[in-house]
């Protein structure tokens, strides 16, 4: 495909990432993970409690909650703070938890649950696939911490972890989809896997019409290689 | 394949459905759906007002509510009257709108919105798709409601509309799985799509691990062999 | 009285009755009662823990929850789901609830909590006596099955329960009141009593003037002839 | 009937009672009410308004609300400010509204709704029922000052209002139970009546077992004798 | 400063004060306060509970609650009982605790946790002033009645307790604003003081613009000789 | 004083400051201040509407919300969803949108209200006094901005705005508090003060005794030497 798209990146290329770890010094697990305009601030503390139906089963927890400050989405959104719940934070937090909870070993992790807050500081598009790849380097950071202060023996993680929205804007498959992109398209796609290729999740599908299966296919293939790229971003800012 | 579920059913065999319509004597659109042990009482009723969004836009609206009743997981689950969050409740209230609406022309309901209720009365796995199967014979029955007393001139339907739930269970790739299947399997997914085998939503994942994208493709052959007899099964009780 | 009611019934004639025991295969103490268009599934569920200020004391407990879903008065009525009391439905349960303990012995059920839900899927008046009517039998099923697994030695129900609706109509003192007659009713009164003829409950009074002591005995006479009627349906419903 | 109660009254007999206009100087219909040790600070406020359904059809509103403050009970009970209803508040402020509209014409009042606030100030049992005759004082107050500003021309009270406790304590059917007498009475009933000797409502029943229609009876006899001498109470605290 | 205010006030003169203590007869430490038409009942009622945070540290605790009734503003305000914070009654009733707090040697109240509630019942400005003061007697009352029975041997204040408001209304410094004053006011502060002089609480501040230093310096001059006088009044009124 | 802090500062010395500016790049008035390890995003965002109140007067509002990440304070705080309120959170943004108010001339922005958000990402003592300081950049820069695509003609701003913490620490009089102080201090006082040296607000006490007058004063003054600097490092910021 040769067209381009409003900021010049061609249908499968994905906008700049950095991953700024230790963001908050109080807090080994904290990143700020940025792609293009998307900012999330994606912290994992550990507590030494677990929820009830784990007690005395020699394994931990990882749980993840999303929140987006008032400003991020440029003019201004409600905060919640009401009883009104709020379906897409509740929807997306629990995609984020189980995400992470594939890639761990909970058994390494006796009797401490691990919180992942990924708060969204600006919303361009791709918070909950951008939160995901944060919260595995804070996730990692966090282990090392523990692993360093002599707190866990056994390396908890299994695999890395990668997100990435994929999705049909004016029948053009493309990749992480910047917010513009996603309000205006046909089909609209996350899908999480691992590092060694493996699905966690694909969730998604058509906000107005239908699509085929042909262009399933044609948005995994994307969506496959974008990971990659992501993958290599992790790696390279987890080095020391 | 030839293994046998518990129930006696082969992999890829749907449990019994029934579609029992009007089943409200003062509400058109009244269904009672049920896949095998599952049943939910779905319902569209018709409103003669628009969310603010759509006011003057000559357009109608779709949306829908889920929620189960306390007994309906056999052992008591809590009632949502409070304040905290169904996440669960919330997620699958937004898959059936957004479904509904895929095969709604909304132009043709101008000035209306169509609450539809899908209340769970009886759970044994399955519920959202026998929701969303349920929901469309509801949807079908209000629009003839509405079709034969003039207040609307143009079909609003697209298509038809099926889902189901695929997963693996213990390596075994199979359709339409019970709340026993469901609690062990190891990748769970729905599936939503039309009459004319376009896809509306694909939503699911591992639970604990991951799969590859071999087995993606093994659930998806599995589901669309389901949805074509969910169809069948639709088209026979929508005859007069 | 000879003069007919819109529905063809004598002042003093019961709508048609109906016990549907067993109605989710799942919970021994299911039943749909329905009393005319009126339906409500009643589920008695039991669960080994008692309230607090019950805590080795011997004794068990019995409560009631009472909700509607949207769908069941025809036009659609507001899901209760946020923090806004819902003060007809808690006035109610509490009635149910008070009601059932009069005629359970609850030394006979020590250490459990029976959770008595009364769920309206069709709402046409008379739906908090036609819970209780059905939540009798439902209690009854449950207790059945406890006493056959040999989890209780002493039967616990006292007597049988029964409750009926009587009101004034355009001056003509009725039984058994359907949503338009108690929509226009000048008095509208539920009566509640045991099957060997005792009060338990009465409550009710004008609701937009006042009555005399005379239209209150009219009001009694008719309604003990109906909690008769009712109590034999119960007792032929309850027939192996 | 002979026999003394703890207090040293007859069965029969009320606690001293006391209207106290005016408690607030700010609000013309503000009146404590006092039975024996309960006191209720009964407020009625009139606001320019009406609710939605009354909207230009020339009546006007009245509705009540109840509250207890946390020392009302001696022992502090909690404060009521969370998103837990308080079944028994939503169930007595009812009770009361629709009391006071039985003997409001509201067409005297258009486009107006009185709020009437009755705030427990101590409670030693018959509440709701000094709540209404407070009430009633506090509704002709602001009814007067009302009237004499010119912004009504027709009195709107078309009779007086009285409430009284009866129960059965120890097998003796008696009136106005303190707190004491409530908290171990076999039945207990609310008797609202109008000055004329009507009937407006008639609410209570068994707490623990049930009673006969002969037991009823007494009960309406002892009320009635009460409500009469209540109202002289209330007539006399109204000359000016 | 000779200027009158409009109730005939010199600038530094407070309202009538009045302490009518055990004004609920059931609770020892009940006390109905009055600043002028300000009314405020306080009591102080103690539980044998400490907060999770004193369990087994040999300290109790004091904490406060604040409320007013719908009608104590003259025209009704609304009742806080949905979920909504109420900042202002949040603000009001931290600052009770924390006042009334160090004023206690909580060492003497081992185990013991006291609630302090201030209910406004007419409110003319200086609502959480009037409500310290009386809270004050109130407590002093509450931990005479621990003492004359025993339950605490050692005497828990160590000093007593004022707070009066101080404003500057139309360019002249005042003390004990009432509500015409308090609306008007360019400064309005709060000082709370022990009897011994000493600070422990001075909070406010300018409501439209800002204030001098020089201005402070006279504000805490009006408000200190305010003190003073209110001390006395509290002497009076606890003596036996 | 000669004695040194923990970090090595002198009692009167503040921690490092910056204000950076438009951190958020789609929102003109976006400041990350950072007071030493207390970081907290400051956003203002202008709407074109105002409150009821304020409806055809001509006038605008500003107001201010106040919230922390669950990672800022190095252990997770419980993030703020539920329906209790956070009385701490209240009475910060109500004392920052207070403050705001009155630098600014609210005829200058007609018809508009200004949203400022402070949401905290990293808590070591002072964040409400941070927040204030931001805020006044942010506010400046928001207005800038509107000033500049011309939308309004005069400057709203009448003054520049300052906010300190101060308190005793073990007898010592001390500047700007980090979360180590904070926590230890006798007193503790926040002082809110214009540019021209005048007090918006003065606002602390005691948490666990009482302090002299002369104590009041020494924190004044140092209150007042730091105000003059955090002026300076604002109007540094704000150079072009």
């Amino acid at each position: 495909m040769s067209s381009k798209r409003l900021d010049g990146r061609t249908p499968d290329a994905l906008r700049p990432i950095q991953f700024t770890r230790h963001w908050l010094p109080e807090v080994p697990g904290s990143v700020l993970a940025e792609f293009g305009g998307t900012r999330v601030l994606c912290t994992a503390i550990v507590e030494n409690t677990v929820p009830h139906f784990l007690q005395n089963t020699g394994e931990g927890w990882v749980t993840a909650e999303y929140d987006m400050i008032p400003a991020s989405t440029g003019t201004r959104h409600q905060r919640r703070r009401g009883s009104r719940p709020d379906g897409r934070a509740v929807e997306i937090q629990r995609l984020v938890g189980r995400a992470l909870r594939c890639i761990v070993n909970r058994k390494a992790i006796p009797g401490r649950t691990v919180w992942v807050d990924c708060d969204v500081l600006a919303a361009d598009g791709g918070t909950r696939t951008t939160a995901i790849n944060g919260a595995y380097v804070a996730l990692h950071d966090a282990f090392t911490a523990l692993k360093e202060d002599g707190s866990i023996k056994q390396w908890p993680l299994t695999e890395s972890l990668q997100a990435v929205s994929v999705g049909i804007v004016e029948d053009t498959t493309m990749a992480d989809l910047n917010y513009y992109e996603d309000s205006s398209a046909e089909v609209d796609m996350n899908l999480v896997m691992t590092g060694s290729g493996r699905l966690i999740e694909i969730n998604g599908g058509a906000e107005r019409s239908s699509f085929s299966l042909e262009q399933l296919n044609a948005l995994l293939d994307v969506g496959q290689s974008a990971l990659v790229q992501i993958a290599a971003a992790q790696e390279a800012a987890l080095q020391p």
